[in-house]
């Protein structure tokens, strides 16, 4: 609806690529709607996806034993992260909704946007304990994680030889996006685009275009172990 | 025994920390039984997480449209990969066991480790289809995580808020060892250090050394998703 805020957090080299398309298809439908969309198109950027020293502008609170998850809580409550993600943490606080659109690289999201993650959702930030899952300082925001797969719809099913797909998005939906207190709608999974044809590629385009009409009426998933291993 | 070899990928930033020490205690350990051990020190290498097209050197199979897969396969066969990733896959080769030490990072490996497994376990080298699961490339090879949390013990119990801790270790150990044929041996799991006393991070180093010294009479986990979810 209008006035809503989307920031796409997208990590593929290639614009030609089904994920480039995917992610086009979801600037177009939500402009359309009337939201505001960034996009954070991380290979583009070169966004550095290395924990180091140098996210923290200035003296560290301990030179003496370098400690990541300390420095850069301490560095963000003096307003001492790098530029880069003080920019992605912005972007991250005015959305409503977050999507990120990528390739699934060994069960997983890429090291590119791993890194956006172990870098962007920085203690004190995106949580304090004790305020993480549903307290977690991101809450009222939704993710929803898009993807393509290497593997088949077969390859993932319940039994099958990758296992349910739902095992892991643990990692990435529990341990991340409901650990910042942000609710999770249901993924968006695009199996095997490099094996099926054009034509099923383009229905592909279209399904995704047609569910973000109705997002906005979804309700999230129930982000507990029963969804995920039931 | 004399004569295995060890391949130790670590990712921390500072060496006085208990990552740190574990890797150390690994090296000495092993070496003493007359293993011949090797470290890539991620940060230390500045180890490039980033999948890009800097991984093929020279010309592109199809240039047209950027394909990570498709390239660092076909330039992998005609021995064209960057550097960087030919001397991890020749370390990767010679090893008869790879160890994983690391601090837990949003319920995975830190960025910079995904990044080495996204660049170096390359189709071709570590899997090729229909070779992957039992029949990997990697077979023959063991693999054993070690890492730390942040989280307690507690909170990584079934039924804790974080979920058993073996729901996260499903994209790693299953998703991408056993992927590549490698058989998993024990996750080693130091729980919270950072909220212990020094008196218990030196019991965690003792531990993990008397583990390493009985290592290789150990059997490999069954890893289906009983082993995970059961």
């Amino acid at each position: 609806p209008p006035g809503r805020k989307v920031l796409i957090v997208y990590a593929h080299q290639e614009p030609k690529s089904l994920n480039g398309s995917l992610k086009r298809v979801a600037v177009e439908e939500l402009s359309k709607q009337g939201c505001s969309v960034t996009v954070s198109d991380l290979y583009a950027m070169q966004f550095e996806p290395r924990a180091t020293r140098n996210d923290i502008v200035g003296c560290l609170h301990n030179p003496e034993e370098f400690n990541y998850g300390m420095e850069t809580w301490e560095a963000y409550k003096r307003g001492c992260l790098s530029n880069d993600l003080i920019e992605e943490q912005k972007k991250v606080q005015e959305a409503d909704l977050l999507i990120f659109q990528f390739p699934l690289y060994w069960f997983s999201m890429p090291a590119i946007m791993k890194g956006w993650m172990d870098r962007v959702l920085v203690q004190g930030f995106a949580h304090e304990f004790p305020n993480c899952y549903d307290s977690g300082l991101l809450k009222n925001k939704l993710a929803l994680f898009s993807f393509t797969t290497g593997g088949s719809r077969e390859m993932y099913a319940k039994g099958g030889i990758s296992g349910d797909i739902r095992y892991l998005l643990w990692p990435m939906q529990h341990g991340i996006m409901h650990f910042c207190g942000v609710k999770v709608l249901a993924p968006h999974i695009c199996f095997a685009p490099e094996y099926v044809s054009e034509e099923k590629r383009k229905e592909m385009l279209i399904a995704w275009a047609q569910r973000l009409k109705t997002l906005w009426k979804e309700e999230p998933i129930n982000c507990s172990p029963e969804w995920y291993f039931k």
